[in-house]
């Protein structure tokens, strides 16, 4: 086990109703709000009207940002912080998903900073300062709403990077899993792919002694293996939304990945495919990670052995522990399938004329991956292994 | 499910040798120490040296007191109230483990207090205030370093009462699994007892759609059935005394207890025995909770049923899951026994003759627990029960 610092300060409030009371989060915090959103679909749905009466209850003053659309652009990010400056925000409350979190994260982190925002995303600049920002959730997935990570899109150049800071954990966070009810099927779908992905990238390390948080991420991925099929077939089922919401929220809320090293090679692998063909990261991530985890399971049979065991139920054969493994694999797979997601690049209507060149840009800053270093080859073979 | 508001604030600096730097923590939160502490072990192995080195070379001053014991007195509370105003003290450091940090929560909200301190543990008042802590763990135990509770026994009336409030949430703890190599082995025992029942006290809940907690906390038993037997044979294995401290900390952390109504019979039913006889607190859980198991099982056979299949691998007779909950009561009162905790009342040297009276203490603010309501008569038939 690795020593590790461990704060994660977000307040979560969680439950029916609880976004009728968004106003009561952000007293203290900011007077001048930026209200986030993506879509209409606040709006179809009556979410809009009960966060605006709140704000304007609790006297706030607000002006909004709709619009962010599913792998968030700079481009709006540039807008929202010149609508910031403009009004004298001081506080970014974000309605929506992953998308919308890290876009109103972007905005948070550009209106008091000098330079160009997109510093942040390469490197460049490190956050020293950020507007407090406060979540409404409006789908189980990304996790972003108590995480420090945000992930941008800069369409000049296709690139998907990532910035990480605590400064932009937000304040607080409102889960209602009633507000997914009205998910299309494919985003509650993709929502818990990239739940089970968050999990998995912490799950196969190569650090030692860590039982606990294996024995963490096995409870939440079973989690999500029991409570999506009854999501599907029953969209408005409470209880099953509520484990998924809330097994997604701590999935991706670092206390699963304390104390061990994290692989992130699919997460990488799968922004290159986001980063082009504008896929949902959900689905991309669905393709890539059986086909990550057959490249790379002999780098350690044991975990994998002990993945098919413990988290799909396969028979534990001590004999043959490698096809326990490859057992292992197939289930998940297999789950992927039976419940509608994609397996391969060609579901996704991906053709094969880029992978060198997704290849290349995913590793052009080094090889990717802990579980076992992937360079440019190794990526290009994932690729391949997911046609 | 049930609605809930989940917020845990404190910073947790996980892994060796990170007591060296304890410093760097109380840097911004102030600088006249209270250094809290127990007995003399923290000074027979060097760590009391490693921790004033540490503050002296951050220029702060600090005071101490030390001699809290284990079911921490109300009298040493207030001597450190006193000793506190008298210094000017702004910080208050505990070195130890749960006795040690109830002491100094009571302390730090005893300080800005007119009033009694013990007025915050018989109800009579709120905290509004508290002396910010911070916490250097020595037991893998009561979890109170980053719990919002504080357990104090006032000496007059053999009373234990507890205060909860989120201002004596321990600003940081410093976790490292090499200061438990040390522990007499009764205290590495009766602290995976401790730890074990807190998990179990949330455990055993009526509400329903809780799968996602379900798991962290079998998942976290789970690690504690294996990892205990490891540490008792090897003392100085790292990487379970590392699954054990940090699934003991995240166990009261608030987390695993999210959206469902834990019990909490047993630990008011062994209050009684550790303010009267005072047993460790560990050991009196390790021989109350299988008691209250066989008296409340049929409240709930289900909820049993997957606490022996889940946790203890008991075979699944869907035929007769009474037998199969049943079977779970003994795996774990075999599991306590196989250890070397203690099952009865006998082996704490607990006679028969006051168990009327403590049952009756144990319900003079009304039934106990949530799992099944207890009055006198039912609390006095448990503690029969574990004669």
């Amino acid at each position: 086990m690795e020593n590790f610092v461990f704060q994660n300060t977000t307040k979560i409030v969680f439950g029916k109703g609880t976004e009728n009371h968004v106003a009561n989060e952000i007293k203290g915090l900011g007077k001048n709000v930026l209200l986030h959103y993506g879509g209409g679909s606040i709006k179809k749905y009556g979410l809009y009207d009960r966060i605006v009466a709140s704000l304007k209850e609790a006297g706030l003053n607000f002006v909004e940002l709709g619009g962010v659309q599913p792998n968030p652009r700079l481009s709006l990010v540039y807008k929202g912080i010149e609508l910031c400056r403009e009004n004298k925000i001081d506080f970014i409350l974000a309605v929506g998903g992953g998308s919308v979190i890290d876009s109103a994260k972007a905005i948070a982190i550009g209106v008091p900073y000098q330079g160009d925002v997109w510093d942040f995303y390469t490197g460049k600049a490190q956050v020293e300062e950020a507007l407090p920002i406060g979540v409404v959730l409006t789908i189980a997935a990304a996790g972003s709403e108590s995480s420090p990570g945000s992930v941008i899109t800069k369409e000049e150049g296709e690139l998907k990077r990532d910035c990480l800071s605590d400064l932009i954990r937000p304040k607080f966070a409102i889960l209602n899993p009633e507000l997914t009810y009205t998910l299309p099927e494919e985003q509650t779908l993709y929502g818990a792919a990239d739940i089970m992905a968050h999990l998995m990238e912490r799950y196969f390390t190569q650090t030692k002694d860590v039982d606990f948080t294996d024995r963490l991420l096995e409870g939440a991925l079973k989690t999500i293996i029991k409570n999506l099929p009854i999501v599907l077939k029953d969209p408005q089922n409470y209880g099953a939304r509520a484990q998924i919401m809330w097994a997604g929220t701590v999935a991706h809320g670092d206390l699963l990945g304390t104390g061990r090293i994290g692989d992130w090679a699919s997460h990488n692998i799968e922004h290159e495919l986001s980063g082009i063909y504008d896929v949902a990261h959900g689905a991309g991530l669905a393709v890539i990670f059986p086909a990550w985890m057959k490249y790379v399971y002999k780098e350690n049979i044991a975990r994998f052995a002990q993945f098919a065991v413990r988290v799909w139920d396969v028979e534990a054969d001590f004999n043959n522990l490698e096809e326990v493994a490859l057992e292992g694999i197939r289930r998940i797979e297999n789950f992927f399938k039976s419940v509608g997601l994609p397996v391969t690049l060609g579901e996704l209507g991906i053709p094969e004329d880029k992978l060198e060149l997704m290849a290349e840009k995913c590793t052009e800053r080094g090889p990717v991956g802990n579980f076992k270093k992937l360079f440019k080859e190794d990526v290009l073979k994932i690729y391949r292994l997911a046609i």
